[in-house]
């Protein structure tokens, strides 16, 4: 019987051993709930830590719902966000920032590598004018590590923050998989989100289980955030045991070990395509043009992945995920290797 | 040092060991994440079996977002929705079901012990048109066991259910104690159930963690369901623990016997208060007149709880958990005899 | 054949010669659309001189469209307005003011005379605790003149106003029969908005046609209105028509002309049933206690009004218009005198 | 001094004089209001005669406010809209249909002179998996005449609608500028909304004044628009002055004269440009390439008109009305000629 081998997402991969440890330290019961437990009220000062400024850190239950409450703090609900054409919150989300928001717009904006630009930017808005009859830009979001699995580095998100802040707009920052793009660039977190408003900081698919946090730097809309998350029904009365996760990620940097590990199994699947992938492969995911046939031949070798792009277009999404076997990644290196 | 006894929620108590180990077997990577894993899968079958009738089952973060989708589904946004006057709907969840609803109502009536009837209900709707210029009636929402402790029996139900149809309203019933409900009445959960379209099923408050489930026995909105819940940041990719924790609460009786647990302490209580109870204890909920001075001297003895009612009205309100020691409680008896 | 006398309401009267000439005039082709042309930049100045301080004016289609506009820019989605138990806003606009504001609530406050004070609203508000898991107050609707027919005083205001301010809470007046207010107090109109943050001013029921005004005395939501009310459908490409009718109301005085001559026939009715009055009669409105029959009487001799109160209370609203001819209204005098 | 003519838009024209006449009818004193006096109630009658099946037909204030409105009825919150990349509902309604319907997106779809075909939109969905994780298709949106002055013959609409049906969604006419359509094809209206189920039925750019008509073909769905246009401050008291403007307009064949004089003069720009038209000239609006320096001069004659296009592009767009003077447009035409 042939073995799977699981690349289709990271996802759904198992929580890391020191979450499950966090959550079972918080299962004693507690006087108190909400956000008034001990593990809850730690959180700003621990990602103020970790980043260098003044931070509101509040988990949530998706990542969906990280960047929805981010987005309707930043963005009124006559604002537009722009952001890339390919974007998880245009694309996976269901309209759930149109929903948070009250009905704010996303403009589209293709980008090589899944990168925004100011140049890019400023073409795709170009007819955009911007008087009473349209909706006003707000906001800029993007996604780091990219959609394509590349990374933005701290110039280009310094270059997109300056741009955003000389229109008055704000900046958001989808980091579903921020620790891949940290732990690719070598650990400042602090540089990546210098300029940043706020971030979408993703845990689930880096080890976690259900729980991401909102970083707010701009403080002041913590309040309005506090309401915001309450009326989503994201304001869990055990909240402790988001909390407690979050925590344990950050604390000892099994954040970026998770991340690291992940990434170096796609750099061995990446050497092993070297000659076509599509994307440069900076985080966990690995964009490669196979050959016809080839995917089932993958397939039944029990590698499970999705195709991508177009319907024929031979093209296939590889993920590892921090626990993906290194067996794993070895025998699916060597089958694409192997052509 | 005195020795604190928590009687200030339920919302706070420990996980339950039986869902902790149900979590922990759900632990391993899983390769379909969302509600394709093996756990999500089974939840309608299973309350189905719960209910005596077919339903669609979809675990949420929170009682207030289970609230609030279930009320979406039922109401249009010019629609009303029925609620006691002290319903966690209106006075505990910062506006969900307006959000949630794209801006439906709740016409308040009041009731005798957090109870709704049809009379009461005429009474207070008597005022409201229902013309076009007024929003539409459009359903009904009851909560049980009731903000007061107390308990619908099925003929109640029945007879609000009743009315609600012959009015052509849907009735959402929050059962965030729910479970409370059934273990008092006997355990046939599914009498308490037979005329209602949507239940908010309870389980954080009674030894659960991190879920709640919404059960649709109109099974035709189970696809309206799943789209809002997507674009209200519910749907986790590990969703499996959710349904885990849900299935561990309901397979094999758990829920039961924590809410028997729960409502067998707050008996004890009651009858140490018996005549100084503001409503009848019927759940684990207790709330009592006090004597002026009496507060402070049961939380000198380390007792904790929440005052209730008006300020200076010297009420309180007391919660037993399913974990609450039995030492606890008896101590708190002693106390509360001893007047 | 009987002739027909309508008090059923000021809102399906005439409109008054100088609106109608206002329209004519505005009548030819013009280069500029929205709020360019030449009479929309009018009304700003024109309101300023008329209530003494700097403010913007924004028409809209309906006093409807008039509150909810005004209160999305004074409320957040989760924020709560204190109105009165009978506020057209609550009981009359199909939940208008949910669906501007994005899921805000109303607050209901019980008033004599359809008045609020802040005794009156402390008490109402005592159970609202306003923690995280509430909606947050944030302003303060009052209607003037009154739903009941009566008038705020300026000290009345004033008082509110204060109470308001000191919680932070902005201040909102429907002023759908503003007109017949400031006509029942001398004229004075500055005095009776000296504290508003926005105001509802109403010209229909008044011998308007097609056009509202919204006066924002906070001038900073001035963007805010106009991104609001283009998105709202209510930004008319030949808005001219509705600034036309607003200046020409307020101009020379047709304002207050008008409602002069309205409440001067109410208060005619108002002697003739002085020992029946369910409210002092301020405006143009009048509630009467009719005795059993008597409303089939009275329309049995062609007055057409509405019933008021609960189904076989025997009270009547009566209405008189702008254009309500006095023999009209003496006749119904006389047959209330008659009983 | 140079003798302006106005070729900026429709939208401020004269109301013609057939519609004035109606609303000076329509200003003695009415029993009644809202949608019960005789005006309103006559529109559905006269639709369904005019379009050869039955209708529901509701005024509202603008053009924004009908689309919007209808789309809300048409799709939910977690729909989407197809519609064209310069659709008016995307670039001109600042987010009206997303408040509306509660959020729900546009997908857009390139197409040649404005237009959209089954090929184009299914080439720009391609990439659309509709599956819970995105919003769902649920209708089309076409504009007829379209953004670029071009008309939809009967059978491209029967190939887009049986597309729709095809597939469960609704369609959407924003019919603007609908009656220069139909009289550009002739005057068979019917044949062009055979399979349309909202149509926004334009006056106010026609020499309208303050109307338009929503015009739903479903007719199950007429309840919940007047829920709707009720909690969107759309349903004025004075109703009457609307109905009667749409009824004149439609009535003898006004509004198909009118249009007819619009596109006649849009015709005689077309032929001095005919060999630089951006698009066929079908209805009334006519975009040209000018050469470098053209706009300024002609803009020295007193022409006035839009840029268009991105900047520096050269283009224009010249709009006639059904009042431009027909001196105006002769020597326009000659003023294009000369170059």
């Amino acid at each position: 019987m042939k073995q799977l081998a699981n690349f289709m997402s990271d996802n759904a991969a198992a929580p890391c051993p020191e979450l499950l440890a966090a959550m079972a330290a918080a299962a004693p019961a507690q006087t108190a709930g909400y956000d008034s437990d001990d593990w809850s009220s730690r959180l700003d000062l621990l990602f103020a830590g970790l980043f260098g400024r003044p931070c509101a850190v509040l988990p949530v239950a998706t990542g969906t719902a990280a960047n929805a409450l981010a987005l309707a703090c930043l963005v009124p609900p006559w604002g537009a966000v722009a952001c890339h054409t390919e974007a998880h919150i245009q694309v996976d989300e269901c309209g759930a920032p149109e929903f948070f928001t009250g009905g704010a717009k996303l403009l589209l904006c293709p980008g090589d590598h899944g990168k925004l630009t100011p140049p890019g930017i400023n073409a795709a808005l170009a007819s955009h004018r911007g008087d009473v009859h349209q909706v006003q830009m707000a906001a800029l979001s993007i996604t780091q590590a990219t959609e394509c699995g590349t990374v933005y580095r701290p110039n280009e998100v310094a270059a997109l923050a300056a741009h955003a802040r000389a229109q008055g707009w704000r900046l958001h920052m989808d980091g579903a998989r921020f620790a891949n793009a940290v732990a690719y660039l070598g650990g400042d977190a602090a540089a990546l989100v210098a300029d940043v408003d706020a971030l979408s900081f993703g845990c689930i698919k880096n080890g976690g289980l259900s729980a991401e946090a909102i970083v707010l730097f701009d403080t002041s809309l913590a309040d309005q955030l506090r309401w915001r998350r309450k009326r989503a029904g994201q304001m869990p009365s055990k909240g402790r045991f988001n909390a407690a996760q979050i925590i344990a990620m950050v604390e000892d940097g099994v954040w970026l070990r998770n991340a690291a590990a992940a990434n170096a199994g796609a750099q061995v699947l990446a050497a092993a395509a070297a000659d076509r992938l599509l994307y440069p492969v900076e985080a966990n995911e690995v964009f490669v043009q196979l050959a016809p046939g080839e995917a089932d031949r993958l397939r039944a070798q029990g590698f499970l992945f999705y195709d991508w792009g177009a319907a024929g277009s031979n093209e296939a999404r590889l993920v590892v995920s921090w626990d993906t076997p290194a067996a794993a990644v070895e025998r699916l290196a060597a089958a694409l290797a192997a052509g």
